[in-house]
């Protein structure tokens, strides 16, 4: 597989294992989310890379329905507003030509 | 860095190297992308693990504003959407409960 196709599949592993601790496996329970967050994005290199801005509302924003739980919809939807937070650390944020 | 944080800046790093072609390196003109869909997106054993509707979707809905370009957000969303795609294939459908 290419590189991005491994980054693809890298994105659905991780919510697998983090998922699994309990019998709902296609949902992400509060204290799953927090070891995620901890184990999986939470390295200082990272962290540089990416506009804190971003990471801080990717995050807080990542349970839209607020059902107290993270579908793997709500988590690919935080995991593009991070890549969205390095993109614009690197290249700054779009200049006015509207939202996209 | 963690599996999860070299998936996303893996994501940003393939657009860099697709976007590069030309003075626009913030956006992918149609040339670079169907370059990427070429060189990226199309081993089989990806096709096999993902969900067709879901790649045809997030492909064919990619401008989402129709500028002919596709920006990095646009990107980081098709990215997100044929994720979901691959999750869909290994847990099936949400049953009914609402859209997230």
């Amino acid at each position: 597989m290419s590189k991005l196709e491994k980054a693809i599949t890298s994105i659905v592993e991780v919510f697998e294992e983090c998922a699994g601790t309990d019998d709902d496996k296609r949902k992400l329970n509060n204290a799953e989310l927090s070891t995620l967050i901890k184990t999986q994005l939470s390295s200082a290199e990272f962290r540089d890379k990416v506009d804190q801005e971003a990471v801080k509302e990717a995050l807080e924003g990542i349970d839209k329905n607020r059902d107290g739980q993270v579908s793997f919809k709500e988590f690919s939807q935080c995991i593009a507003k991070l890549s969205n937070g390095y993109f614009i650390k690197k290249y700054g944020k779009e200049k006015g030509k509207g939202k996209h």
